[in-house]
């Protein structure tokens, strides 16, 4: 299950970028399991990675090279998250990332890993060194939708997004894919999301500018901290279009991010469509916060919440359960008088109490649409956060239960 | 849905308390939704309560009335937890409880509301009103299974536990019924428990006393502050044994606290059991932590993962996703080589990896039993925090689907 229609959206080429897929056979048979990226000399590489203490060995290994590096390759594998897998994990993402950049000409450190699957079990690293000179002998500039069916796990459909953005005379071109479908919650499962760009960007803006876009966007599906094991988001740089060198203080700083943004936001987006079970797509807005904090709490709270989660799936308005939520949120002082709730347009709540002029036939008539927005005004202040969320269903239950077995 | 069997234990009758259940018809018809308890002179009464902002009307009322005046009857309804309707709410359930005390001839803030079910929607205060009069003519010393019954609402079967304690040569009795379902994660519905006893505690050791069970018991299956509108637990002593009376500074109080402690464990964990849709009941133990905090949220990290309660419901150990959760419990500097996890006696992470003894076979043996012990080993400290929770089943989402529709 999945909210809206998919639809593979055309993908620019990003000149000093090739990639190719392969059956490794990690986990799965019969289809692409092995992503390999190939970056072009002098691509700048930064990424945002997981916070839980119990990182997988590959984000362990990344996240340092990223920093310490120049990258010239990503190795990126489904069906087993190498995670907690301690030392051997370790050794076992270096020994395939070593392989590669053997077989690249390129130093060992150069080779960035990312895993993601089942956690807990051994990455058997043969099973991916041995397709490897395959995998270099097909790279390609061009198979972004092979790409992102290959680091697919419990996803039901690729995800992608892809944009041009003009930099004085010249487009420099934006094209990134991503997967995670267990979204829902956010201490679901992996999200991996891998954004390119032929703009010149030197690495600490390009760190810069993907941390802020990341905040906006895949953090604002999932809290810091609150991430899987394996969640990285990692943005190249190829340098290879012909606009000027973008930096923080440059004229097109700005208008570069908002188009980084919108990429993120739409992978962002498609990985809450394609929740584990998903059949609703919920946008929760708090306005009128004397804080993000507890715009940001109220929000989660509403969309954390499996009581609301579940009236969603029943397209039941139940406006009770989200001022229940709301109320649990721990907003220090909140008074109930000065909340209202909105869904879309209709006003349920006003005044902390059911709005009078409220019907349950207009709250359900949104309930039914699968993309609707929950607002909530909390009357004490300017701040104003939002995040998107799903719905809870029986779908998400029995993948859940089932996975693995 | 639900965890064991459904033994009614044998109730020790409380003298000085007098009960009675009615069909009011708030929203069920056919079934008691109103139980009266009226309590004899000088009986002392106190209560902790929810502390959601959206703090439902009757808890309102409930909260100031149980310190300022002597307590004579508690009017509670099911069908309608009269939340979130503002000072329409109050003066429903003000008039109620006026109405009972008018005809018990005390005075009108001598009677505490409690109310249970649906919302956001206006309590019929008169189809209450309307039965009370043959409310207070039946009302009679022992019908704990009727008055257990009458306050449920998605629970699937009643709930009590009642024993005796010596004090001195005397025997004082503790009885209790609760009611709550949804208690699968700590912001679902309404918890409510009246425990009683005939014991002569005055007030405020009798405060005293139920924060301290509540706190070992309720609040370790539900978080303060993240409990519904209307989460209630009142005790009630009515002085009416033989026995000394009992304060703080007497050698009787740590044995009647252990006493009531055990009654109060034993309603918290049938309300795990009876969770909507629970197959499991699940006892989550961490200890070696630095600080009770901690432990507690690794423990409710692991309680409240939707990964985890799903494999829990497919009987599969999955340890990648108990340590994820302990990952992500924000816990500062955790060295994830030194957690260790077992499931009852069967070890399945040993400094932060699989146990190498460790077989599917032998986990899925204990993830097979109707109740299991989850314990986690922190290894950095000398605290140690545990908690009830059950899984995340087909049936629950079906059950919080379909209510109210």
């Amino acid at each position: 299950m999945s909210v809206g229609k998919s639809v593979w959206p055309s993908m620019y080429s990003i000149a000093g970028l090739t990639m190719s897929v392969s059956q490794a056979g990690v986990k799965y048979s019969d289809r692409d399991d092995l992503l390999v990226f190939s970056l072009c000399e002098g691509a700048s590489v930064a990424g945002v990675f997981t916070k839980n203490a119990f990182a997988a060995a590959p984000v362990i290994v990344a996240k340092k090279y990223v920093l310490t590096h120049e990258i010239k390759a990503l190795l990126i594998n489904s069906g087993n998250a190498n995670a907690c897998t301690g030392e051997q994990g370790i050794i076992d993402a270096e020994q395939s990332c070593a392989a590669l950049a053997a077989l690249l000409g390129v130093g060992p450190h150069s080779v960035l890993p990312f895993s993601t699957g089942v956690i807990g079990e051994r990455l058997n690293a043969n099973k991916i060194i041995d397709v490897l000179p395959s995998a270099v002998n097909g790279l390609v500039n061009d198979i972004w939708l092979d790409a992102a069916k290959a680091i697919m796990t419990t996803d039901t459909r690729p995800k992608g997004a892809s944009c041009r953005v003009k930099i004085g005379s010249e487009y420099v071109h934006i094209t990134g894919i991503c997967k995670g479908a267990g979204m829902i919650r956010p201490n679901m499962g992996t999200m991996l999301a891998y954004v390119a760009t032929d703009a010149c960007i030197d690495k600490k803006t390009l760190h810069k500018l993907t941390q802020v876009a990341a905040d906006k966007s895949f953090n604002r599906i999932t809290i810091d901290g609150d991430t899987s094991t394996n969640d990285a988001c990692v943005v190249i740089a190829t340098g290879q279009s012909n606009a000027a060198a973008i930096d923080t203080a440059c004229e097109y700083y700005e208008p570069f991010l908002g188009a980084l943004v919108d990429i993120f936001e739409s992978l962002a987006k498609q990985i809450v469509c394609d929740g584990e079970g998903a059949t609703k797509c919920v946008h929760v807005n708090v306005e009128g916060g004397k804080s993000h904090q507890e715009c940001l709490d109220v929000a989660y709270a509403i969309a954390h919440s499996p009581l609301v989660k579940t009236a969603w799936f029943a397209s039941d308005a139940n406006w009770g359960r989200i001022v229940c939520a709301i109320g649990y949120a721990d907003v220090k002082d909140l008074n109930p008088a000065d909340v209202s709730v909105w869904l879309n347009d209709v006003q349920i709540v006003k005044s902390g109490e059911r709005a009078p002029e409220y019907t349950d036939a207009a709250g359900q008539a949104v309930l039914s649409l699968e993309e609707f927005t929950v607002r909530v005004s909390l009357g004490r202040g300017e701040a104003r956060e939002s995040l998107w969320t799903s719905d809870l269903s029986h779908e998400y239950v029995r993948i859940n239960a089932e996975y693995r077995s």
